[in-house]
C-alpha cells in the first residue's frame, strides 16, 4: 500500500518508536508518579524525558510548561476553554478544523464573542485582517498553522508579533506542522502550542502536547488524581500536575519521545526540505493532467505537504475509493473536518481528495499516485 | 521485582497485549474513522472489536453505549460533570478516590449538593445510609466498587436497587474491580460504569471506559473532529461520536481488547478466585505479625485484592521504601489519592502500605513479601 494519508496519522513510525513502547510496556509497566518503587520510577523518568524533548523542539523553556493530553483536540479544547470566559472575545481563521471552530462555537453560547476572519480561496490569510478585528476585549487569537485540507501556511510569526504588541494570547495549532516546521514558541510569541503525538511528531495516536506560557493560567477541565497534594480535595495549582489527572498514557508517551529523538536526530531541516521536495514535485505533475484541479497555494513553499485535488466534477469519495481498490493508494475525501475551509476553497459540496505526504513517502510513491490519476482521468474521458 | 502495585497498573501484561499493540502500530497505524482507506478501515473495525469485548464482559446490550476515554478519571469527570447541573444533588461515600471526590467539590462551586456518606473504619458502607439521604433534587449516587485503600467492596448490588426504586442515575467508578469481578450493568441497574482499562482489564496506560445507559444524555466535555456530520459547527448527537472528539488511541484500545480477549478467555471466576485466595492468604499470615495493623475488612469476601497495612508507627513511605530497595517488592504508601478515606481509616497522617495483587501475582510473591515484613519488623524490634 502507498500510504498517503499522513495528514490523519503518520504512518510507518520510525523503527526506534515501536521498539521504545514494547519496551515500555514489557520493562516498566508500572504507573509515573504515584509509587516510589524502581519501576515507578523509571516510568516516571521516561515521562520526563519525553517533556523535555518537546521542549527542545519548540525552544521551550521549562519542561513543567508542557502539558500531556491525549490528542489535539484535548490540547485545543483546554487551551480555548481553560483561557476564555464570558464577555472574552476571540480571533480565529475561516480555515480552521472542527477541533477548533467547534469548542468556540461552543463557548460562543456561553457568552463568549468570536470572530472569524476570511482566507483567500487558497486558504492564505492577510495578518492586518486579524489587526483590523481586535477589540477591547479581545483575549485570544487563535489560528491554525497549516490548513489541513489544502495544506496552507499561516503567516504565524507575523500574527504572533500582532498578539505581542496588542498584549493578547496566541494560540497556534500545529496539528500539520508540529515536527516538520521549524516552531519557536519564544521567538514566534506563541502563548498556548497545540499538537498531536501521532503526526508530525511521529509518536503513536492517544498522544497530544499543550504548551503553556509561564504566568498563563487555564481553567483545568479535569479534577482527579495527581500523585500530588493527595491530603487535597481540589486540584493542585502546581503544574503540569494541575493539568493532568489520572494515569497518563505513558507507553504512548515514551513512544512520542521516540519519535522526537528520530526528529532531532535526522534534523528538522531536512525533514521539511524531504517534504517540501515531494510537494513541489507532485504539485507540477498535476498540473499537467487537464482535468485536475488543485486546491491551496501550489507552491511548497506557501503549504505543507498536503495536496487536495478533484477530478473535474466527480465525487471525491468515488476517486478517493478506486485509489484504494484498484490502486491500493490510501487517501482521504470528503470534508475532512474543516467545513468552513471547504467554504472558503468552494468544494463544501464536492469535499476534496486529498494526498498528504510525510518523511517517508518516496518519490516512487509520487509518482504511482500521479500515474494512477492519470489513469482515472483517462477512464473518464473514455466513460 | 516482586510487583504487588497492581491497584496502580496491572504488571505485567498478558503476552498477547504487547503482540497486539506492536502488531497495531506496524501493520495498521491509520486513523479509524476518518479516512475510507482498508487501512483506516482496519483500525476502525479493531476499535470496533474492543466496543464489543467490554459489552460482553458486563452486559451492554448496544456497542455504542460504550466511550472510550484516556483514562478512569476522564470517564469520572465526564460522567459527573455532564450529568450535574446547578441545583442537582448527589450522594457519595466517604471511600472515594479523589478522581470522584475532585469533580464533584469543583462542581460544589458551580451550585451542586453533594452529600459524602460515612463509611465505617473498615471501610464499609450502609447502604441504608444512602438510602437516608436521598432529598427531591437527587440526581445521582455516585461510588467506587472497592476501595483503592483498603480494597473494601461496596454493597453495589444493593445501592443498584436503590437507585432504580428512587429513579436516580447510579454511577459506579469500577477501577479496582473490573476485569476480576463480576460487574452485570443490567442487573446491578448501573447507568454509568466508569472504569481504567490499565488496571484489572488487563490493557495499556492511555485507555479507560465509560459506559452511559441508553437513553440517557450527557453533556460532552469536548467538541472537536469526530469523523462524522463534519459539516456541523456543533458537536455531533450521535454516540459515541459525541464523546469522542479527536483520534482516538488506536493501539492502546487494540491492546484493551486483547486483555479483555485474555480475561474471557480465562474466566472471571478464575480470576477472581485466584485473586481472592491470594489476599486471604496474605492477609492470615500477617495477622500472625504482632506489630502490622491491618486495615480493611481483613476478608478477601469483602475486599479486592488490596491490603493495607503499617507497622506500628513506621511512616509508610519509609517501609515502602525499604521494601522496594532491600526485597525487590514494589508496593505503594502514602495517601493514594484518597484523603477522605484515610480519615474514614485512620491513616491520615501516617498514610498506608498498600500491597496490591492481581491475577499474576504468585503464593511465592506472597511469602516472599510476608517474609519481608517480618524481617522489618525484626529488625525495628533490634533497633
Amino acid at each position: 500500500m502507498i500510504y498517503l494519508d499522513n495528514a490523519a496519522t503518520t504512518y510507518p513510525k520510525p523503527e526506534n518508536v515501536y521498539v521504545a513502547m514494547d519496551k515500555c510496556m514489557r520493562e516498566y509497566g508500572a504507573n509515573p508518579g504515584r509509587s516510589g518503587h524502581k519501576l515507578a520510577l523509571e516510568a516516571g523518568r521516561a515521562i520526563h524525558n519525553t517533556r523535555e524533548l518537546i521542549c527542545k523542539l519548540f525552544n521551550i523553556d521549562n519542561p513543567m510548561q508542557l502539558i500531556f493530553t491525549c490528542n489535539a483536540t484535548d490540547s485545543l479544547n483546554l487551551a480555548l476553554k481553560g483561557i476564555l470566559k464570558p464577555g472574552d472575545h476571540v480571533i480565529t481563521t475561516s480555515m480552521e478544523h472542527n477541533s477548533m471552530i467547534r469548542p468556540i462555537v461552543t463557548l460562543e453560547a456561553l457568552g463568549v464573542e468570536y470572530t472569524m476572519v476570511q482566507c483567500d480561496v487558497s486558504g492564505m490569510l492577510d495578518p492586518t485582517r486579524i489587526e483590523k478585528e481586535i477589540k477591547a476585549n479581545t483575549k485570544l487569537i487563535a489560528t491554525t498553522h497549516a490548513s489541513n485540507v489544502t495544506g496552507t501556511l499561516m503567516p504565524i510569526e507575523k500574527i504572533g508579533e500582532i498578539a505581542k504588541i496588542n498584549d493578547i494570547l496566541f494560540l497556534v495549532d500545529a496539528a500539520q506542522t508540529a515536527g516538520v516546521y521549524k516552531i519557536d514558541v519564544e521567538k514566534m510569541n506563541i502563548d498556548l502550542l497545540a499538537a498531536p503525538g501521532h503526526k508530525g511528531l511521529l509518536g503513536p495516536q492517544g498522544t497530544g502536547i499543550l504548551y503553556i506560557r509561564e504566568g498563563v493560567v487555564l481553567q483545568q477541565m479535569k479534577e482527579g488524581g495527581t500523585g500530588s497534594k493527595s491530603e487535597l480535595l481540589t486540584q493542585p495549582e502546581i503544574i503540569p500536575d494541575r493539568y493532568e489527572s489520572g494515569t497518563p498514557n505513558t507507553p504512548g508517551i515514551v513512544g512520542l519521545g521516540a519519535g522526537i529523538e528520530f526528529i532531532l536526530k535526522e534534523g528538522l531541516d531536512k525533514i521539511q526540505k524531504h517534504e517540501e521536495a515531494l510537494t513541489g514535485y507532485m504539485i507540477s505533475e498535476l498540473q499537467k493532467i487537464e482535468k485536475i484541479r488543485i486546491y491551496g497555494p501550489k507552491d511548497e513553499k506557501k503549504q505543507a505537504a498536503v495536496i487536495a485535488i478533484n477530478i473535474g466534477d466527480e465525487d471525491s469519495s468515488e476517486v478517493s475509493y478506486v485509489l484504494d481498490k484498484v490502486f491500493n493508494i490510501a487517501v482521504r475525501a470528503g470534508l475532512h473536518c474543516a467545513p468552513i475551509a471547504h467554504k472558503t476553497i468552494g468544494t463544501f459540496e464536492q469535499g476534496v481528495v486529498r494526498f498528504s505526504l510525510g518523511y517517508f513517502t518516496t518519490k516512487d510513491d509520487i509518482e504511482k499516485a500521479v500515474d494512477a490519476l492519470k489513469k482515472i482521468c483517462d477512464e473518464l474521458e473514455q466513460a
